[in-house]
């Protein structure tokens, strides 16, 4: 298969975009890498690496747009930078997916313009996949779309069922929806009339409503919301986890010498947790109804999560998982 | 000051209730307490304890509303309620404020059904304070509007701002909107049109959006948003804080011996940031924008929380918060 990769999006990139390909040629056969960006700068991080050459093509792109500017704007402004050009390639088949750690709302408007939808989807959503107490859950949509219609909820179901089942490898994932309140007629004007719909599809485990403080559990596989409150999840998820571990850093930097042996004597459980939380495990986040496979990379990727990154698109690749969810899509809406 | 105080809300009820109220006869002054429910049961707990006799009343109501009943159909059909009779109290003013740990649904319906809305507030809102790393932050509106309108979030700020002054003792705290993205146009229809209306307002500290992994900092004092973000953030605080310290016990259990002493000697840090974390110190939250202190006591309280929910309700009284928060209405809408 071959991946586009934008070389020049992420915190560390393109550092860490070019490390996380070498990583993946070693582990992973039958990729060729396309790394879009400023040639000059990819080649010089390539240069430090031994690898393949036939199987890493740079694709020179002059311009760069950040995470600050106006995502549409920035797209039809700036035609040669990494990421349309990136995009352009598997709008042109010349590639089979995009991987993108750029910024998330470019990136986002580039696939649906670019790339485009799947026929009959009302609109794509980006679906981050979690690390939960008791498993992995994932978020549909997580931020793309805000102001959603209940019938977009139907859809972001069946389409998380497909990839959580194809790429996790569960059968039959249990579909939840993100609701203040576990009773059907609680909530607002969106869920209540979501509700309704989603109880009626016949091929989905759909379990009911899933009130906020449960999400965390990973009980539900495939959470469905609207996209603002998707992105809230997301980010109170982060947010909550990475406050309590600085709180208790500081309680620990500032107490006894006791507090500070028992710190060092959990290193190896805070470590393990760390891991478990960590979202790099998990690569990026697909964008699901496009045309074609688009992973969203974290902002602040290191080339570990890159190299995860890609390995998620192999197994979408591999999987046919584009084509199950447009079957998907057909034999349910 | 007269405090009504439903006698059965809450999980630990009537028992929490009534050690609640003994705890706060010792600490404060100058309140008489009107226990609503079964008067056998609350008399019960209550011959436990030596107290001055004429300070509590008992006031028998045989019905009890669960928090799984619907609302309003509970409150019509069970005028013989706890709720109902704590809150006719305040309704024909023989007590000056309401406390309740039983059915947030019933109790916020009857609140302003019975108490009734302050002149010009177009939605009540209820307000929670939540321990943030660097301070205590409150969240208007945390559950009692869905699909709120841009206009009630400037009244949840100006009631939100009143209430942090007078309770928490800052004078003109800031105000954010909670929002996913900074940047004034980033959002759903709601926090777009919010933002403007707030960034114009002139007696608001507004510091413009804030987004959810922000918000646990607590640098921000006063949060508004529609009832159902307020909700998750609200639910996701506690509920992630909850697995991350269930994780690291699981973890612990079943590591080595190194990491039980480990876990022994960071006993006193865990400690402290169970307190920080721990809502009892908060006492309830106050329904802002009914004609009367109403104050709702998480349902899980025990005695302590009580008797915080208690000096929370004096403080609110004490400081003249809800004639406060009517001229600051009548001087901004």
């Amino acid at each position: 298969m071959k991946i586009a990769i934008d070389g020049m999006g992420g915190d560390n990139a393109p550092k860490a975009v070019v490390e996380g390909v070498i990583l993946a040629l070693k582990e992973y056969d039958g990729i060729e890498y396309y790394i879009t960006g400023k040639a000059e700068e990819i080649e010089e991080e390539l240069k430090k690496y031994k690898y393949d050459e036939k199987l890493v093509k740079v694709i020179d792109a002059r311009e760069v747009i950040s995470p600050n500017e106006h995502p549409v704007m920035a797209l039809k402004r700036k035609k040669d930078s990494s990421i349309c050009k990136a995009l352009k390639l598997v709008k042109d088949k010349e590639c089979d997916a995009v991987i993108s750690g750029g910024s998330t709302g470019a990136f986002l408007a580039g696939c649906t313009l670019l790339v485009g939808r799947i026929k009959g989807v009302e609109r794509p959503a980006l679906a981050p996949i979690m690390p939960g107490k008791n498993g992995s859950f994932m978020i549909v949509d997580a931020g793309a779309n805000v102001d959603s219609k209940p019938s977009y909820l139907v859809q972001f179901a069946h389409m998380g069922k497909i990839y959580y089942q194809e790429v996790l490898g569960k059968k039959n994932p249990s579909v939840g929806l993100v609701n203040i309140g576990a009773e059907e007629e609680k909530g607002n004007e969106l869920t209540k009339a979501a509700h309704k719909l989603l109880k009626e599809e016949e091929n989905l485990n759909f379990v009911g409503n899933v009130e906020p403080r449960e999400t965390s559990s990973g009980d539900v596989n495939v959470l469905v919301c609207d996209g603002f409150v998707g992105n809230t999840l997301l980010k109170m998820y982060e947010g909550v986890a990475k406050t309590l571990l600085s709180m208790i850093k500081e309680e620990i930097l500032s107490s006894g010498i006791k507090s500070k042996i028992g710190a060092a004597l959990l290193g190896p459980v805070f470590k393990k947790l760390k891991i478990k939380f960590d979202y790099k495990e998990y690569g990026g986040a697909p964008f699901l109804g496009v045309e074609g496979i688009c992973i969203k990379a974290h902002g602040s990727s290191d080339s570990k999560a890159f190299k995860n990154a890609i390995r998620q698109t192999k197994t979408f690749y591999d999987n046919e998982v584009l084509e199950k969810i447009k079957q998907e899509l057909k034999n349910n809406i």
